[in-house]
């Protein structure tokens, strides 16, 4: 990797908005090396101090709803028409860094990849769920340290991140196509009930009308859901990235949920609660990562798992057995 | 607390159906003292291979839902009706045991504790939710070895225990009252989605109407939902333990479920899914205990904390430090 800097210098540039020493703090967080590991977490307890300014976001979508164009018309918004600097990071564990294009496709986000109030940043590659959920975490402190004061996080929305990402943010937003059914299919169990708001997207020329249809519909199903511990009702609106349309009601309600929640005292028990939950998430990993790396261990899983699995051990005696072997 | 028999003679008893000798060994399953402990996992080790088939309901709802009534009913329908022999268990960490009685309430279920083919079992009582879990998953084995072929899970419908009985379960009832809207906030979020059905309760007399108006209503907001793993769409039917009404329904929906589950193979995959889930979360736990109960981090957890909470270290810093104790 290119070349390392003195905590000093990383932490005077990010203060300072340097995007360059951002970027390489950030490839720091996401590096495997131990001394990497190390001058991180220096920089990250040098910067924290001023980090937690942003409002930060989650986004998550299905492929084909339209995320990328969404991102890219909202956060021109953000920054053009809310007057912030705005850092969009991906969290997706799947997805393969291309040679350092922009959320792994050069084609995506064009305008707003231009624009100086943004920063883009594509998932780390190669990584586990719980080490891009990590690195993210850590991100997101540099690029607020860095002055960015709105950070959308990205996810889609089929898999485990969104619980991740659900952790990390203020506010959840899930984007959704009209014409519910088949689509509905690609969302994981329990998203919907994450999110504060839903946004019908591509509510344009003859989807238009579908699109309303599918908001009323949504809105309905939002009300049998039980109330959240935040007190806001998620709200559900219509979009369209190719009309810029709909977008100042989004950032309405993201305001209007800041607002409630800061009144409340909500958002800073959530910010709070997130913290220790993050740290107990990382002793959890840290003995797990201990134990599943011990020789024995190793050795011995694979017949135990099948033992438990064909119901031939009991799940507790299994347990009992390797937890013995360390 | 009473005397302690040998292996054989809880295996014995069990395998022959006796309860008193199935109770004892409950009580041993859910006994903190180490030999207690020891003793259980041989008599489970020894009943395992006549576990398994059973059909594991969990059920669960609101305070006030009408959870005891549908229960003392429909477990009574299962054992006249469908000719199973039925346990009964409770996970409730909250819950005290009172003196031997049922479900912590002698008046609850009266016409069901005294049918020979029934077994009620309280929740164990002063255990935290885990160690509940824990003892209800092994609970189930022992009584599937003595012959039980129905096993009933509740839980109230407030809480983290939902997720746990969710994992212990082959179906998943929810009840629910008639009227929607602020009987509602008292679910988790979430819950709603592990449902394979629900039953709105109380639909007799003059709640009709009301409760088939709810029917409908949750009937359509399931659809919004997306298709589970299963390939089941949860079914929403209305029922009244006071006429004995709809309970034939309630069963014919588990029937079909199992029917369904049990031909596309979704059974048997959850079924092992659940045994290696138990198996790591054992084994998570026994990590974790060990880790918690260790002096230092005993004695720098309140502080660390502290510093977390209010943004002064970050979370992963602190785990770290903290990881570095042990």
């Amino acid at each position: 990797m290119a070349k390392r800097f003195s905590v000093d210098t990383y932490v005077n540039g990010i203060l300072n908005g340097d995007r360059v020493l951002l970027s390489r703090a950030i490839t720091l967080v996401e590096s495997r090396l131990p001394q990497d590991h190390e001058l991180a977490q220096e920089v990250i307890a040098n910067v924290l101090p001023y980090s937690g300014n942003a409002v930060r976001i989650g986004i998550t979508g299905v492929p084909g709803v339209g995320k990328s164009t969404f991102i890219e018309a909202f956060g021109n918004y953000v920054i053009e028409q809310a007057g912030k600097k705005l850092a969009v990071l991906a969290i997706d564990p799947t997805s393969q860094r291309t040679g350092g294009s922009i959320l792994g496709d050069k084609t995506r986000m064009e305008s707003l990849s231009i624009n100086l109030k943004a920063f883009i940043r594509p998932s780390p590659a190669g990584k586990s769920l719980g080490g891009v959920a990590k690195s993210t975490r850590e991100t997101i402190i540099l690029c607020e340290a860095a002055g960015f004061d709105a950070i959308i996080v990205e996810t889609v929305g089929v898999g485990q991140s969104e619980t991740a990402v659900h952790a990390m943010v203020d506010f959840f937003l899930l984007l959704m196509l009209a014409g519910a059914g088949d689509e509905l299919q690609g969302i994981k169990r329990g998203i919907m009930e994450m999110a504060d708001a839903i946004a019908i997207t591509k509510a344009d020329g003859t989807n238009t009308n579908k699109a309303k249809a599918a908001r009323a519909e949504y809105q309905n199903a939002l009300h049998l859901y039980p109330m959240s511990a935040s007190g806001w009702l998620p709200k559900v609106s219509t979009c369209s990235a190719l009309q810029q349309t709909g977008l100042d009601m989004i950032w309405q309600t993201i305001t209007d949920y800041l607002k409630l929640t800061k009144e409340n005292g909500y958002f800073e028990r959530k910010r709070r609660d997130q913290n220790l939950q993050w740290m107990y998430e990382a002793i959890r990993q840290g003995l797990e990562d201990n134990f599943y790396a011990h020789q024995q261990v190793k050795e011995q899983l694979p017949t135990i798992t099948e033992q438990v699995k064909s119901g031939q051990k009991s799940a507790f005696a299994a347990a009992s057995e390797l937890l013995k072997l360390v």
